[in-house]
């Protein structure tokens, strides 16, 4: 890893996803996806925590709670919750938040999907960690709802495998699936 | 590991605990707390998931909640969240958690506390997980708020180190805390 630390990114994907019968869809932002992902997220080093939905009403009200610990009476009271939320962007489209990253970094940045269904271009933790390591800059997707759409993980560059524990169960809330997955990238043990 | 897989229960505690500046409050049970943390831990077979608070209200509201997924209509229309939130038990002290853990194993617990400080009692996650695989029974305690009472600290068994990612900022949700040390532990990676 770069004397800077790793260049990684997320970005938390409201449309399009999938609903429980496979439809695409979009979902609503919520309060704790904003919140339990900005903290872990500023936990292990993520520069930029993308909130992405095409829906301009969802975007503002988002902005209003971002907006509430970043500039407002939250961040006075715990300045904690202010460092974590400032480093969310609210945006409209995945294609925005490519173009911000690569602006960001002057370079594209490699993308990865999250699933919790194997995937045929899956790519290991420890690969993922050591290109990290060697300075790669990164942008980790995630799904709402029952994950990103088909579209979405047919356009990335690699899939990171599914979390298991033991047995079948595989329905982490999103909020864990972000936690789980940066300690595995980023975690000091 | 035994073929009955690991023996781990998990308490989240809402009093007591302390609040920013260090006072002994009760704190309020949430619904994602209840959803996340059963999720994750139905992920990594834990046994039970305890909730506790004194509070008979804050009980019943549980009790509420986690009937409309175990034996009402969200466990129809979504199986999944049945299965996870049916570990759920809600009760009043950490003593009724001991004896119940106790009379479930017949044996007792090693009891693990979790801070997001340094303790001076800490075992490593390698040798947690060592023992844990050996066969010993173990709960862990997750303090909701700003973290376990003292009281709490002082009587455990041993503590888990605190989760660093890079950098001085440890102020992950507690939601995140279980799913990190939970996968630590018991992840398949």
């Amino acid at each position: 890893m770069g004397s800077a630390g790793p260049l990684i990114d997320v970005a938390l994907i409201h449309y399009p996803v999938v609903n429980r019968t496979g439809e695409i869809i979009g979902s609503a932002i919520t309060n704790l996806d904003l919140h339990d992902i900005a903290r872990a997220g500023c936990t292990y080093g993520v520069d930029t925590y993308w909130v992405v939905t095409p829906d301009a009403q969802q975007r503002e009200l988002a902005g209003q709670i971002v907006g509430h610990w970043t500039q407002g009476y939250g961040g006075g009271v715990n300045p904690d919750r202010k460092q974590a939320l400032s480093r969310i962007r609210i945006c409209a489209t995945l294609d925005e938040v490519l173009q911000g990253v690569g602006d960001k970094w002057q370079q594209k940045a490699t993308v990865f999907a999250t699933c919790a269904r194997p995937a045929s271009n899956t790519v290991g933790y420890a690969d993922v960690q050591s290109r990290l390591r060697g300075g790669e800059p990164m942008l980790l997707l995630f799904g709402t709802a029952w994950g990103l759409a088909p579209e979405v993980m047919a356009a990335v560059d690699g899939t990171l495998p599914p979390i298991r524990g033991c047995g079948e169960f595989n329905h982490l809330s999103v909020r864990s699936a972000v936690s789980i997955i940066l300690d595995r990238l980023l975690g000091d043990r």
